[in-house]
């Protein structure tokens, strides 16, 4: 390493630390990304992993061989602990990483808005142990109700309750519905697995209010069209082992037979997954900068942190405010890859023309290009809007299809994973319905629960501060 | 279900118990497989999931949709506690299964020989808790070894130790050896990759024993072309955190440079793996039938157990010995597939004469028909013995892929295992590099260690009842 040459460190190798890095390639700088996992995950397909039509490793991609061949990249996998903004220091277990630049980019964690103890009962789903546990919890719900005799516990058994009416609940509502109807069809005796019942929940008027009514509209009924009940205006106040409580508002309630008013109702529930919120990563704790309420370090035009110019917040870590010229509210961009990678790109481009010119050239704010959001409800079945051509459908599930496996890291992958879904799309089968034990031990350890119960295990930490928005927009 | 069809229930959903459901699918009888886990394992291949090949999903099938289209078969998930040889009932949690055939075949697991303690520094091969176990610990070692400045700490990290030399253990030591050298060769900046050490340590006079000596003596130099330093007449005393002690024997020291006599020796290690022996899963001790050493219980020349013709054990979980024509010692079937399956098949046989005839025909003695064996040392080669047509390097390897490849359950996994091994092959990359956490907990749980620490985690039980003989031979 060069002495004189400025030592950029990356915190996070999402969407967002991954494309700086890739950004810097050309860039006399020293960089070192920093990530709790040894891989980059393709989030927007992890709904895939959790609903068992993709192995982890079809969506994810070790970071040291994307980055193989940059030489002015060091990986390092290791667990940041807090980020001293005035020493300028990035702290890990037993090691200190000094830096002249510092690029925050940890993503958003699952939030549960205080109810922590929620989460027991309805994981959020963020990253690869999320997935594999939703994954276990789904398959072992529908293997207990074929050995369950009683039919109100079978019933309770095959209710899934998605909580949440963003993309992410949008996709593991229709990806439970079609799972149940199309893929496990024949293979009970006991039980017919579409007689499964799925619930999307969300308390705001209607489902995802980042998309047109219309478009939104329309992703009701092609939920519909798959067996999914959309209640809205449906407010969670309870969630336990016996399911989900929940409080009907009077505002928006699209479902007839519902009374108005605040009413309470329980629906009774073994498997119930939270898509409802997120928060950023506890790092941002550690920085001593303003923080918005979900945790997100409020950053300047050039999406560096106040009083701190060598320092960056992109991504969901970040709040990003978009003045208004009309005298409008300002609005805060949205957690989606494409921001973070924005982002990235801009500030690489910032510590590019800093490193190289002599005097510190004046930053031009950082601006967001639009291409547009979509979401997908199951096979042949979404929604898009790219800047203001609408689709719906099976040409919105194309779209979506494309869009997705060309942004798909590496190669190997993108033919896999067109390859495993050619094959599920044709046989309407899924190839990775395992259902694994979450954790190994030796087996001299005590003996505990069976495999076969939802429960979870008492283990290592799984909050991994590269955690990234669930919001699968393009 | 028609009362007065014959009820056979078979424990265990690995080679022979699936073999043998697939065999009754014509005999007027219903049919009830139990396993702990949802999938059919193809064990033979679990070693490139430990060495970051293959993903879990594209060595195993969900069992229910390998035999939905049986219509005699019910497919049960849970945990047999015992079998009741008397009553004539399979006992799982909260519920029995009566039975007029049971077929025991739930096959092996890891034997350390009374040495337990061992398990959690030394684990071994035996279903996927394991491999991921294995896989994340491998790749955690040169993770900590880019991170660790110390020469004597990163010399311990990049020492890897195998032991056992049966096929499983030369398979992983090759596998070792090929993943530093050729996978992981440029994607580091610290350590050089290609430096690890890998120790195969045998305590007979020489390895795979099951082969001829000069198949063996190929297999060593395959070996040592790939770097694995092979050690046989070595016994091991200690495994901990520190590593592995040996005592070497007097008898067929291979290595020039080491003493003779009885001399101890350390090999500091972070990552040992233990190939060198099974046992019968714990279930045979509940049958009160008559065990050998590894509780595998001993069975007549019908595979059925002494007097009890209606309960046949086949496969791993059995002794079947052979007796010799010519006077020499009776020799016992090893612990490979196609033992398991041919038992199966004839074991369905008999079963079928016996429900669809009157009188009870004689049973004729199960008679084992060798196809050979082989075993793979990494790419492009191999050993093979096809009934005396010995084949060794390329052309072995080319034999052993092949052989795999087509008894693969399910052609997707066909298909997609076949497209990995070419994409790793002419890329010498590797697409399941993900060091995945051992398990998922709600974040409020108490916090425990790093994920980068390679100590097991408490957590669930791990043993399945399905585990089954690490010989991969074909």
């Amino acid at each position: 390493m060069d002495a004189k040459r400025r030592r950029v460190v990356i915190v996070g190798g999402g969407f967002g630390g991954l494309e700086a890095a890739k950004a810097l390639a050309e860039v006399p700088v020293d960089v070192t990304l920093v990530d709790r996992a040894n891989y980059h995950l393709f989030q927007p397909l992890l709904y895939q992993v959790a609903m068992a039509g993709l192995s982890p490793a079809e969506i994810a991609s070790p970071i040291r061989a994307i980055l193989a061949e940059q030489s002015n990249v060091r990986v390092v996998m290791g667990d940041v602990s807090r980020i001293d903004l005035e020493e300028k220091r990035v702290h890990l277990e037993g090691d200190e990483l000094p830096y002249d630049y510092v690029i925050v980019a940890v993503g958003a964690k699952t939030s549960y808005f205080g109810n922590d103890d929620w989460e027991a009962f309805a994981p959020g789903l963020k990253n690869v142990e999320d997935a594999l546990e939703i994954r276990r919890r789904v398959l072992v719900a529908f293997e207990r109700a074929e050995r369950t005799p009683d039919a109100r516990a079978r019933r309770k058994l095959l209710t899934f309750v998605v909580i949440g009416g963003g993309p992410t609940g949008v996709e593991l509502a229709g990806a439970i519905a079609e799972l149940s109807r199309h893929v496990l069809g024949r293979d009970f005796r006991a039980i017919d697995p579409r007689e499964a019942k799925v619930v999307l929940i969300e308390a705001g008027p209607r489902i995802l209010p980042s998309f047109t009514e219309d478009l939104a509209h329309s992703a009701v009924e092609q939920l519909g069209e798959l067996g999914v009940e959309v209640r809205t205006g449906s407010r969670v106040v309870t969630i336990d082992e016996r399911g989900v409580e929940l409080e009907d508002g009077a505002e928006a309630d699209e479902l007839p037979g519902l009374g108005s008013g605040k009413e309470r109702e329980r629906i009774a529930s073994e498997t119930i997954l939270w898509a409802a919120g997120v928060e950023a990563s506890g790092l941002t704790r550690t920085l001593g900068a303003p923080l918005d309420r979900q945790g997100r370090v409020v950053v300047g035009s050039d999406c560096a942190i106040p009083d701190h110019p060598e320092a960056f917040a992109i991504g969901d870590v970040a709040r990003f405010e978009v003045p208004s010229a009309k005298g409008k509210a300002s609005t805060v961009l949205p957690g989606v890859s494409p921001v973070a990678m924005q982002q990235a790109r801009y500030v690489a481009q910032i510590i590019a023309w800093e490193v190289e010119s002599d005097g510190a050239p004046p930053r031009e704010p950082f601006w967001y290009l639009d291409k547009g959001t979509m979401a997908t409800i199951g096979r042949s079945r979404a929604i898009a809007d790219a800047r203001g051509l609408k689709m719906r459908g099976f040409i919105a599930w194309l779209a979506w299809l494309f869009v997705h496996i060309w942004y798909l890291i590496g190669f190997r992958n993108r033919v896999v994973v067109l390859l495993n879904w050619a094959w599920s799309y044709l046989s309407y089968k899924r190839g990775a319905r395992l259902i694994t034990s979450t954790g190994w031990q030796p087996r001299g350890a005590p003996p505990s629960r069976a495999p076969s119960l939802p429960e979870a295990s008492r283990s290592r930490e799984s909050g991994r501060p590269r955690e990234r928005a669930a919001s699968p927009s393009s």
